[in-house]
């Protein structure tokens, strides 16, 4: 049996850039994370060491750095830049993929150039350069969200190992971690972010939750709903545990008020909302 | 020489207590870190094993919980009630320390039972009882700011292993961590807590930097001259250094606009300001 | 365009299981952690909350406790006792994914029962069991390695962005994470992965490197050329830059000894090496 | 009440220097993270931001690297050599603190240039230099060990909020983390390192255990015994619980072999224990 290279990329990750807009008095921050991957034919580093179809990943950060000199705008907007820019300079090289993390920071008082970081939620992009086209995933991580109340969990399978007691009123608690497929592009990234994790909040606020694979549907029902560009949302949350203290060791009642927060193990839920009538694109994640 | 016992203290620490308050529709969540040490009369179990003045740690937890029954409240309220506990309590403890760290939580979109973490800063508390009295500790941890302008570095002392240029426009950017010492109590923790917050993010962004040191001692006179009541505040905040990148190889100039954000090594700045004519109080911190 | 529920999976992560085999004076410790993913029958939860085919997490953790009881193993022989109860026993599962990372112990100087953790590499294993079969991936992550010499870099593509120095000595250094996919079981899967992780290590050493992916190549292929029923591995090891210090300045020359070690950027390289005439088995990964 | 500047230190923290003596074909690897804090005369620059007493953090870092130059050696040495550096060449400098985080590497099969990180513990050093002196304390962070079997609790106090059942055999496992002041200076730092950590590790397998109190002092005792330069020890040691799953439940015993490894709560155990006709060095740790 013959042993060959299979699928490989390489590239920098994790190029930290800070972009300040000193346009007017009134300075803007975009705050970065971005990592590169590049595929294509690489081969013969592999096999004998010839780097000559090797962009090296100093030069890949290099060109993020460059480029920001013009302005970085909208993450999706930079990756689609900085991924053309790759396939199309290089002839070696035939995919690109751009991931990013950002940091959003607020304004301290409406201040012009004085700001503090808003550790809410990590909003995050990907972007995907081939040389037929390109795909857009746009998405969120950390957003970490809680109902008090309106949460049930019963009427599941009982089997020899069961313990747990239903419950009609539990904590809900996860962190959100979403990214969604755009099949068009929105005249406006952030504005398209900003209604999707707005429709997030809501939809995990707004639903009656009898499972929590049933909010997380809700959920990217959601987003889908209300953007028709969005073909696909993946959705992958941990059922983050309060269990109810027992406090009637000690004389006391415990009317769902007094919580232990657990770290491990926690529930973990993932899937997929998407319009079924569009084709898969399974190299865009 | 003999070998004997020296400083010592035991107890259960990172409890994680989530309390919700149910009065009415509208839910409130106190989200708490909690973490108790004691001391005392404790030599006996370090010589010989012998436990019989040890109130273990997972009692310590129970007491935590049961104690959050009858609500939390602020955590520097129920530090005070805790540690007056032990102490009270147990002939052997002769001092209690109880940490706090405490989340934050918005409410989304005002709906009285949903709720979205705020990242943005942790809020402590440190509470100190011991037999003839108590101290109570306030702060933050992780405000992350920064100011695109305003800040110079220019001045210091040059040997031969200099190599920084001296600067008069940089990235002044920081994590501020802050502890605060009240010699009287406030009427109200929250309100004191978010008075101080406010002072030190706006003595931060009016303050034109001549050094980091000088931007930490503005923030913590700030915070003094405006509560008569805290005695002292001490300050942590590393210098988030954000290099300008040369792009000068590649053809283009960097009129401070792009920034790569360092993670190691990073300055340091540690300071106290205080009011002089206080006693020190060591056993507080 | 209807919306509709796309690919799905739910589970306990993070079950953490120490359990010490006591047969004799001298135990044996396995330390577990252990991530169960479930598919299948599992629209109706998602749609409407109907939980009847919904096996809890809480149940997939008292089971994998439960099973512990007779004994844990191999990760990968239990993984597969787990995967086959899942699916074989709940009509509604047809498909299980067991992860597991495994921290070793040594002995405290051959004592039967004192041991100390051994933080040099985590060894890890998924089993995922589907109705018609099952694939088993082991594999470690977390092994850093470092070669002072025999590493070069030189004769890659230069474009308007390169500011690179090409060099014949550096220091190579990275954090090796590899998983490999059995096509046919080992007698023995503890002999196994420790002749894959000397044959990682010795390669890794050995390879006089051109570039990191002919070390990456070459350290896959000693493991396949050494185990006839390893179809695959694939390889993720990031760059850990060491970049000479420019002492210069200070009149002292630099004959490559001292190093920064950067924490970001780094390189990233991802590659697979496999067997080309079996075929691909993406579900197992 | 007159607010006044406080203690106050400042410095580069967290420089990563990886130094390669390359003296004949065998190379040897030492690794660091350098944190250097300076104090002294530096009110000018936190009142006014007048620099003229500031030695940069920067030229710190820089002066790390250039002394790296003529070898390194151990770090306490190393330390010593920095201290006396900033203290004596700067005026306004009276004091230097040194720590130091040094991670281990082992030869991969006796080669002489390819190494294998070893993450069992990390070697700790902080050296701080006043100008009447310095002192040295050596240590070490995340050794983690287990006993599973000879760790009893019980006798202890038992009161309102007691839950806890008393037990003769339970599993006890912690981090060690210690340091320790040589009052001394041995004529080998690593021997003498090596050495306490020995002591340790022994002192905590040999320790029939009544207390995790009692463990640490059985420590703690023990490496002052060995050494009698050591003057005092202080440990800090979380209680890494074990709990034993119920699995009657599910008709099984539970024989002591099944365990839950739980994240926090945690107990921590902080004790000291030193020779007590020497004087307490304060400033020292």
């Amino acid at each position: 049996m013959a042993i060959a290279l299979g699928g490989n990329q390489y590239g920098k990750a994790e190029v930290r850039l800070v972009r300040v807009d000193r346009d007017g008095k009134r300075h803007r921050v975009t705050d970065l994370n971005v990592s590169v991957a590049l595929s294509g034919d690489l081969t013969s580093t592999h096999l004998t060491g010839d780097n000559s179809k090797v962009l090296p990943t100093d030069t890949q950060k290099n060109t993020v750095y460059a480029f920001a000199r013009d302005g970085v705008g909208e993450a999706e907007a930079f990756g689609l830049r900085l991924g053309e820019h790759f396939v199309r300079s290089q002839k070696s090289i035939h995919g690109a993929r751009i991931d990013f993390e950002q940091y959003s920071w607020d304004r301290i008082e409406d201040r012009p150039h004085s700001f503090s970081r808003n550790g809410s939620a990590t909003r995050t992009a990907t972007v995907t350069w081939f040389e037929d086209g390109a795909h857009v995933v746009s998405g969120l991580s950390g957003l970490t969200v809680m109902n008090t109340t309106d949460s049930e969990f019963w009427g599941y399978i009982k089997d020899g190992y069961t313990t747990l007691a239903e419950t009609t009123d539990r904590i809900l608690a996860t962190d959100v971690n979403a990214r969604w497929l755009h099949h068009t592009h929105p005249t406006d990234w952030a504005e398209s972010f900003e209604q999707a994790k707005h429709d997030l909040l809501t939809a995990f606020a707004e639903t009656h939750s009898l499972s929590l694979q049933q909010t997380l549907y809700a959920m990217g029902q959601r987003v889908l709903d209300k953007q028709p560009g969005i073909a696909e949302i993946r959705l992958s949350m941990p059922n983050k545990h309060h269990f109810l203290v027992d406090l009637a060791p000690f004389g006391l009642d415990n009317p769902n008020e007094v919580f232990f927060a657990a770290d491990r193990p926690y529930g973990l839920i993932e899937g997929t909302v998407r319009r079924d009538d569009l084709p898969e694109q399974n190299s865009a994640w």
